[in-house]
């Protein structure tokens, strides 16, 4: 793959923002496509948040803001790009008719993502000539941070399409992974929400408060997960008998446990409930600094993990 | 609290010599009771595996040995100590008898827990003449790594008990969290029996294998559970709105989400696909390396955690 030049980014709200700084930080030409009458100074005051928290570290905002461009028109902002990100809001008629005249306007080797995170990729591209063309790149907010990017595919997406899709996310210092189906939700957010389930559960029950709850899974899952997934845990949880040994052991007692995990409502009463603890803990501080210290530490963790990595741990990094 | 001196591990399974080595590492004189003929040679040997892992770097195995004592009966382990860490097999019968014998031998003041993950302490103290003296300290594995401790007392058990337990745990580097009233598998395990059921239901559909979920995991919901839990995760995906802003825009749909998660069997054919996906990728390196890694880089996650927050992000730190 030729390094790409040149993204246009379609939507100016919080995760096309996100593509925005990482986008220009990367040294990307970047034409914002918005139909927010401020969209240049909104960009701006945006970008001076993102900026402070890259992942190598702060970078100067007037470096990212003298990389965007804000071209009149959808047509204009995709004219001779490498790459579109679609971040337009959560309207499927809107979304195809988009798409349309992204891929009308667009050269015909251009690369079309959607950042969709309920819509699937048949349906995005349904007025497009070659519907094949059009991808979900759905990134996990901040885009700019959090490494993973879901690649959902359509029936006619070729091959070559997909992996030049993945090159050029690897290329952006991200983790892309490629759905074999496409499912509704995708992986992660299915992942969050069957956790969060229990989590409420767990909550209305009044075993632990919101808080406890989420200082239980710091101090445990959370870190854990930073470096190795559910299934590698399990493996070693197993120990020198691997899964294999788990399975033999507790897997018949998995369905038990299963069926005893909460199925709780989401009504106004377990809304009001969540609510008052989050209020009654950290849900008074001001958003910029939590979310602030949120970046802050999730970057210090993947750099954590990077340096772990490249300093070798023994023979399984060979 | 005065500093403890001495405590009783009972048990040399891999939670028993995970809490042999910190109890030791943090200065404790260790007395280990173990039914296994060779205990002294056993248990020497894994402390040479997890004085190498010890969160604040590797400590040398020897001084960890010297504070080994193995008294020929449970009755002389637990007299005089401080504090006792039953980690006995998961049978109910055994640690009443066991619970009967320590809390008869052990002083008065003596803080008395159990490592179980499936038993309650009302079960496991009905042998014992003040049964509210037994408590529930269950670990995450590994013991000597990860900093949760699920508390979970039983009716009879006092404030000022509970208060020892968590204070101790803490002087211990920990971070314990007091259940607001016991439930089978505690927290920690309950979330984590959620996520897995999703992930084997996207594995079994054939969404991605178990290599690409734990990819999934690790580059998302994993680093950034290290540092906000769900509920504080949730309340900032609502932006200066918080929590109150995303329930009303999208905690209506939960429930559609919740409804549409897998409900997957754990069978032999479910095992079988696992396995043969595990066997494919990381599951043929020798285990000693991958938990090493494991241990190394969560190692390196919690300290740069420590680390981003004593050095702090702003004014949410005040």
């Amino acid at each position: 793959m030729c390094p790409p030049q040149t993204a246009a980014v379609v939507g100016t709200g919080t995760i096309g923002l996100g593509w925005i700084a990482l986008f220009a930080a990367r040294g990307l030409r970047v034409r914002v496509s918005s139909t927010h009458p401020a969209a240049p100074e909104r960009v701006a005051a945006a970008l001076g948040l993102y900026a402070a928290s890259m992942p190598g570290g702060p970078v100067d905002v007037r470096d990212l803001i003298a990389r965007l461009d804000f071209p009149p028109t959808v047509e204009d902002a995709v004219t001779g790009v490498d790459v579109v990100q679609e971040t337009a809001p959560e309207d499927l008629a809107l979304k195809q008719e988009l798409f349309a005249r992204i891929a009308a306007a667009a050269p015909a080797g251009a690369l079309l993502f959607s950042s969709t995170s309920t819509l699937l990729p048949d349906d995005l591209g349904a007025a497009v000539d070659e519907p094949g063309r059009v991808i979900v790149a759905h990134p996990f907010n901040p885009p700019h941070i959090v490494p993973l990017v879901e690649l959902v595919t359509s029936r006619g997406t070729k091959p070559e399409v997909v992996e030049a899709a993945a090159d050029f996310y690897r290329w952006l210092g991200k983790t892309p992974i490629t759905l074999r189906r496409p499912v509704p939700g995708f992986v992660a957010n299915r992942l969050q929400a069957a956790l969060l389930r229990e989590s409420i559960h767990l909550v209305r029950e009044g075993v632990v408060t919101v808080d406890e709850l989420d200082d239980v899974v710091t101090s445990s899952i959370g870190s854990r997960w930073a470096v190795v997934g559910p299934f590698r845990a399990l493996h070693l949880a197993g120990g020198p008998g691997g899964l294999r040994h788990w399975l033999s052991h507790l897997g018949g007692g998995l369905e038990r446990t299963w069926a005893g995990l909460g199925q709780p409502p989401s009504d106004e009463s377990v809304h009001a409930l969540l609510i008052e603890q989050v209020d009654a803990s950290f849900g008074r501080q001001p958003y910029e600094d939590l979310a602030a210290r949120r970046d802050t530490e999730q970057n210090a963790v993947l750099a954590a993990i990077a340096a772990a990595r490249a300093a070798g741990t023994g023979p399984a990094d060979a």
